[in-house]
């Protein structure tokens, strides 16, 4: 919240005095970014292209969505038959409600699903914890027993429960459904563009999350409908193509890494967001809400 | 996460029935809006014209702030003051960081503030607790000893240290400082538009909250240069004026009220936003965070 006119004044201060001054050695890293900047490869895990949905905006937009099989293999296997079936060319971002959720998809009342696509998928809202190499939150979480993250991921679990979800947090992306039983196919999805909206988790299917692009979801215009929706077809903006980085060129692939949730990088991540201090910081917080420590993804060097 | 097709089909189903069939007497609210709707008007409370600042922006939008006195008095006269002097005019909004905020505000540097404008305010960062009649969240807190409402806001507190702070939640409005231990005057100011960053409770002075307009910042386009600060002037959003409410004309002066955060109606609304359960939910979360229970506020009827 540094002001803006100070931010200048001290960028060019930076600049003037860089050209006089020798390199200086590397500092122990104090901000979480300065952590994410200085973590070694080791730190760093290659996404699979076919964990990577990557839908192109008629508006030259792109979103790029990191799928969560280990969460909700079914629907997952169902969205990467969609994108094969190019069943969103054509489709439309069609709902966008503040503090809320960017919502997309095609009618699947009557477009027929690509061979492949399970109609009526297991709920997936949670899955057992068992199996999960989990590094606890450290903080007490208002929706569940426990929070932490686990496989690069944040999630909410309770151990006696034997139970982990995806959590909800900006960014998190999950299936539209109808009225439960209802758990939707897939081949309608919405992300979160506002605070967490936790109270969804174990309510609905979380498949992933944004990992680059948000922006292009976060700053449409609001529908002036209810929840949202837009009033006319007329204000959806429609979406050109959305495929599986797997069936681009290599070319045109993208290719991301996140972070290891069990890396001491990542533990060093953790530690800083609930603790910041620094130039601009001067009271630690000594603790951190999940969705205000999402996992650091970046573009693979 | 009502999928948009049945959305539609059931938006028929409802208009085709509800001519056959008689009124219904009142059911008993069952969701947090719902409890909202049924509030009698002893529940709310006409927000004081002095305390609402109301900010036209050059592409026709408007954004109503309500101010909160109780938690930071100087800052709040120093923007009074700063409206007053029509301090604004012209200024712009010049910074919008995906997940973060939006800021506007002047050049302070190079333009002299009104009479009656502290130009070293002290922090306000916190308020003594005691005086505050505190209605406890009732669920813990990663970022405070406890959270909970007063005075109709939502705010972490401490027994034990004697403080209180407004919470940085969606909405927020605070103001831009330089390094510690500058605090700011209030000629910049921003508001939260993602998840809320409470990691900058008692690290900077917050003023209000945005009551109405809020996604004519949070959709705006996000900024290219570094913490979201857009690169070319000709990209910032000019703002056109800036007044309290009590400045404007009887005829064009909007008027708000707040839910009395000790009323009934608004613990009836706490509960039910822990603990959603309706068609849509399933399992309710038996606990909420701070941010996720936002304090109701409405145009005066």
């Amino acid at each position: 919240m540094i002001r803006a006119f100070t931010l200048l004044a001290c960028a060019s201060t930076i600049a003037a005095t860089a050209v006089a001054q020798p390199a200086a050695p590397p500092a122990k890293p104090t901000t979480p970014s300065e952590v994410v900047a200085a973590a070694p490869p080791s730190a760093w895990r290659t996404i699979s292209p076919d964990d990577l949905l990557v839908i192109d905006l008629k508006n030259g937009g792109r979103v790029v969505i990191q799928l969560a099989p280990a969460f909700a293999p079914v629907h997952v296997a169902n969205i990467r038959a969609l994108a094969r079936g190019q069943w969103w060319d054509g489709a439309a971002v069609y709902r966008v409600q503040d503090n809320y959720v960017a919502q997309w998809g095609n009618n699947e009342s009557t477009r027929p699903l690509p061979q492949g696509v399970a109609a009526k998928p297991p709920a997936e809202y949670t899955r057992p914890l068992k199996g999960l190499a989990v590094r606890p939150l450290g903080f007490s979480d208002p929706y569940a027993p426990a929070a932490g993250y686990a496989s690069g991921w944040a999630i909410a679990y309770s151990p006696k429960g034997n139970w982990a979800n995806l959590a909800h947090c900006y960014g998190s992306v999950g299936v539209g459904r109808d009225l439960s039983p209802d758990t939707g196919t897939g081949g309608e999805l919405y992300a979160a563009i506002g605070h967490g909206p936790r109270h969804l988790d174990r309510n609905i299917a979380l498949v992933g999350r944004v990992i680059e692009g948000i922006d292009r979801l976060s700053s449409l215009p609001r529908g002036t409908g209810d929840l949202g929706f837009y009033k006319e077809r007329s204000q959806d903006l429609p979406i050109t193509s959305a495929r599986l980085a797997s069936q681009l060129g290599a070319a045109e692939r993208p290719s991301f890494q996140s972070m290891d949730t069990r890396s001491a990088s990542f533990a060093e991540y953790l530690r800083l967001r609930a603790n910041r201090k620094d130039a601009f910081y001067i009271r630690p917080a000594g603790g951190v809400d999940l969705c205000n420590a999402p996992v650091p993804v970046r573009r693979a060097p």
